[in-house]
C-alpha cells in the first residue's frame, strides 16, 4: 500500500504554522500550538526554521500570563517577493506579490482569439514579468518564485497541460518552453486549484477543515477540501465537477460529454439557456463573456423577463448541482467563487437559497453554510503566489525523503474479482 | 481554524500499523515501518502497546541481514471476539468474528416487511446474540465489542439514524434500546461506510490511497478513500452518490428528489427501466429485489430483448454515475461492490468497460482502474467486525485529548460575502 511520507507530514505541519502566521498576521508560538495542535516542541522547531530561512521574522515580545515576556512572529515581507501569472483564454496577467502575500504590482497582456502556442504564451509571460521587475530595481536576485496558472487539466508532477479544449491542447508539455522564459523557479497549476488555495489559506479555510470552493466563469470546478488539505488525486484533477453529468442526454460540452454542469451553469450554458427561452434574443449577438453576464444582469434588473427566467433556471441548476456536491462529500461549507459572481452572485444566492433545503438529504444539509463571495479578481493570483511559496519552502527547508517508498506486491482481495485499466479516449 | 488533534494522528498511525499486520499476517518491525513509512521508532512503540493490550502476539523470530534475529508479529485470535450486526430491511444477522477477524459462527432472523421500530431491531438484535453466545460459552467476557450497521443516514456521533426512508425514520435516537439489548459496547454506522472499511482493510485499500467504493443494491453509495481514510463528513454522511442528479427532471427517487443515480441503478431503478421497455413485463410482477435480479438475469441469458435491453441501459447509467465520481474525485481505482454484482456485475462491467472512456476526462482516466468485485455477502460484516474493532481500541488504547480543541473567532474574509446556513427540509 502507498504511504504517507514523513516528508508530506512534515511539509502539512509547516503549512499550518504558516497559515496561522499569514492569517493571524503577528503570533505567539503558544498561539501557532494552540490554533494547529502541533505541540509546542515541534512548532519551536518549525518556527525557528521558518525563522532562519528568513520567511518569518521575531516581531516583539509581549508579556505572558506568568509575566515572562514571549517573541512574537510574523512573516518577514523583505524576504523576498513572489510571482503569480493567471493566464486565461483572453489574456496574461502578472501580479506581484511581497513574501507577506501583498500585491505590489501588476502587468497584463491581452492574447488573440483562437488557439495559441506555449511558445507565445511563454513569451508574454516573459514580457510582462520583465516589465514588472524593470520597475522594482531593489527585487533583483530576491524574487522567489513563480506561480502560473494554465487553463484545463495541468498536471505539474509532469509538467504538462493534459487537455484544454478552448485551446485544443492535448498532453502539452509545458516546462521548458516555461522555465526559458521565466528567470525564477516556476511552479504550475490550474485556476481551479489555484482559487482553491487561496479560499484554503484566507477564505473558508479559516473556519473550515471540510469545504467545497466552486468557481464559476467561463470554466466551471470545485475545489475540494477534505480535513484542511485539498484533494488534488494522482493526476492533479480532482475538482472536475463542471464536466459531471446533471441532464443525461442533455446539452453537447465542449469536453465532449453530453449534460455536464458546465453546459448550464457556465457562461455558454446561461447562454444556451437564454437561447432556448428565447432564440431570437439580442443578448444573444454579445460576443464577450463578460459583457454577455453583465449585460443580463443589465435586462434583468430592467424587467427583462427572459433574462429573469434564464436566471431562475441558472439557479435551479445551481442549486441541483451544488447539491450533488453537498450528499455526495457532506461539506461543512461551500464558497460560491467566479467571477460570474461579481456579476450575478446576489440573484444566483437568492435562487439557490430558494431550492437547496430541497436538493441536499436532511443528513448532508443539517450544519451546512453556503456563501456566495463577490470575488475580486484576485482569487487565482492570490492562490498561485501561495504555491509559489509553497515551491519555495520545499526548495530550501525539506530534505528529500531518504529513500523511496518500498514497492509493495498486491495482495490478492477476498473474492472473485475482475478488472481493467480504462482505455483511452482518441483525440 | 479547526484542527488535526493529536488524538487523530495516534490513531491513524495505529491503524496503520494493525492494517499492515491483519493484511500480510505475519510481520517484522522493519516491514511495518516500510509499509507504512512510519519511524522504526514509531512502530516499536505502537507494536509495543498493541502487544500490551494483547491485540497483537509475538510469532517468532526470524534471522535479519545482520545475523541478529528479529521477532515476528501477528494478531492474537486468542484475544476476545467481535460481533458485527447487519441490519437490513428484510434480516437481522449477526456474525461472530474472532479477533484476528476471521468469521467463526452466524445467526439471522427475518424482519417483517414494512416499517419497523428500534425498539424491535434491538430486541431481535439481542436474541440473535443470546443464541450465538449460547453456542460459545468459551468466549463468555471475552467480546470486545459489536458494530451494528443499521439501514440509511447513520451519525454515529449523535447516535441517531438521521434519515431512513424505507422506515420511515427521521432523527431516530439509536443507542438507549440497542445498549441495552446488547451485552458489550456498541458501534453504529451505515452499510457504506461498513462495506467501504472493508474495502479499505482488505479490498483495494491495500493497493491504493485514493480510492472509491461504489456499492450497488438496493440502496447505491460511494464510500470515498482519501489519502487512505475513509472521508466520513462532519455529519457521516458524505458518499451520497445514489442521490446525486444523473437526470435533471427525472425519475422520482425515494429520497423526495428526482433524476437521482438510485433511481436508475439501484434495483428499483433497474425495475423502472425495465417497466419503461415493457410495461407489461412479466418480470415487474416478482416483488422481491433479489428474485428479481436474479431472475432478470436469467431473462437476458435466455435472449429475452427487454432484459437484454434494461441491463444495457443500466450499464449506460453506470457508466456516467462513475464517470462523475471518477471526474469530481480523480481516484486511482473504482472498485464496484454490493449484492447486485453478485448477479449482474459480469454484464454490467461490459457495458462500464465499453462507454466508461467516453464519460471520463483524459486527465482523470489517465491511470484509473475499474474492478467488479462479486461479493460474498460478508462484506459490511466484515466492515463492522473491524469498526467493532477499532471501538475496542479507541477505549482501551487512546488517551483521552488533554483539552478541548481551542475555539476560534471566525476572521473575515478578502471581499464581501454573504452566506446563510441551509434552512432544514419539513417531515
Ligand atoms: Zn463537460
Ligand atoms: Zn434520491
Amino acid at each position: 500500500m502507498a504511504t504517507k511520507t514523513s516528508k508530506d507530514i512534515r511539509s502539512e505541519s509547516r503549512f499550518m504554522v504558516l497559515r496561522t502566521v499569514y492569517v493571524r498576521g503577528t503570533v505567539t508560538r503558544a498561539q501557532v500550538s494552540a490554533e494547529t495542535g502541533l505541540s509546542p516542541a515541534t512548532v519551536t522547531t518549525l518556527v525557528g526554521e521558518l525563522v532562519e530561512e528568513g520567511v518569518l521574522r521575531e516581531a516583539g515580545r509581549i508579556s505572558s500570563q506568568g509575566g515572562r515576556p514571549t517573541s512574537t512572529f510574523q512573516a518577514n515581507p523583505a524576504r523576498g517577493a513572489l510571482l503569480a501569472v493567471d493566464v486565461a483564454e483572453t489574456y496574461v496577467r502578472v501580479d506581484l506579490f511581497d513574501a507577506s502575500l501583498v500585491r505590489v504590482d501588476q502587468e497584463r497582456v491581452d492574447l488573440a482569439p483562437g488557439t495559441q502556442s506555449i511558445a507565445t504564451i511563454a513569451e508574454r509571460i516573459g514580457v510582462c514579468i520583465t516589465v514588472i521587475l524593470a520597475r522594482h530595481p531593489e527585487l533583483e536576485g530576491e524574487v522567489l518564485g513563480a506561480g502560473i496558472s494554465l487553463p484545463g487539466q495541468v498536471d505539474p508532477a509532469r509538467g504538462v497541460d493534459v487537455f484544454a479544449p478552448n485551446w485544443d491542447w492535448h498532453e502539452v508539455p509545458l516546462m521548458e518552453e516555461l522555465e526559458k522564459a521565466v528567470p525564477v523557479p516556476v511552479r504550475i497549476d490550474n485556476p481551479l486549484m489555484a482559487l482553491a488555495t487561496g479560499e484554503l489559506w484566507f477564505g473558508a479555510g479559516r473556519r473550515f477543515r471540510h469545504f467545497v470552493a466552486v468557481n464559476l466563469g467561463t470554466g466551471v470546478g470545485a475545489g475540494i477540501i477534505v480535513d484542511g488539505q485539498l484533494l488534488r488525486g494522482p493526476g492533479n484533477s480532482a475538482g472536475e465537477w463542471g464536466h459531471t453529468t446533471l441532464v443525461w442526454g442533455g446539452r453537447a460540452c465542449r469536453c465532449g460529454r453530453s449534460g455536464c454542469v458546465e453546459a448550464y451553469v457556465g457562461v455558454e450554458g446561461i447562454r444556451a439557456t437564454v437561447a432556448e427561452i428565447d432564440p431570437e434574443h439580442e443578448l444573444l449577438a454579445v460576443p464577450h463573456h463578460r459583457d454577455f453576464v453583465e449585460r443580463l444582469m443589465r435586462a434583468e434588473a430592467a424587467g427583462d423577463p427572459t433574462a429573469r427566467e434564464a436566471l431562475l433556471r441558472t439557479g435551479d441548476y445551481l442549486a441541483a448541482a451544488v447539491g450533488n456536491l453537498v450528499n455526495l462529500l457532506n461539506p461543512e461549507h461551500v464558497s460560491v467563487l467566479g467571477w460570474i459572481t461579481r456579476y450575478a452572485g446576489w440573484e444566483l444566492q437568492e435562487r439557490v437559497r430558494e431550492r437547496i433545503a430541497q436538493e441536499c438529504l436532511p443528513g448532508p444539509s443539517a450544519a451546512l453554510s453556503i456563501e456566495f463571495t463577490e470575488a475580486d479578481g484576485e482569487g487565482v493570483s492570490l492562490g498561485m503566489a501561495v504555491l509559489a511559496l509553497e515551491g519555495f519552502l520545499e526548495r530550501v527547508g525539506l530534505p528529500s525523503p531518504s529513500s523511496p517508498p518500498t514497492p509493495v506486491v498486491p495482495a490478492a482481495g477476498r473474492g472473485p474479482r475482475t478488472g481493467w485499466a480504462v482505455p483511452q479516449r482518441e483525440g
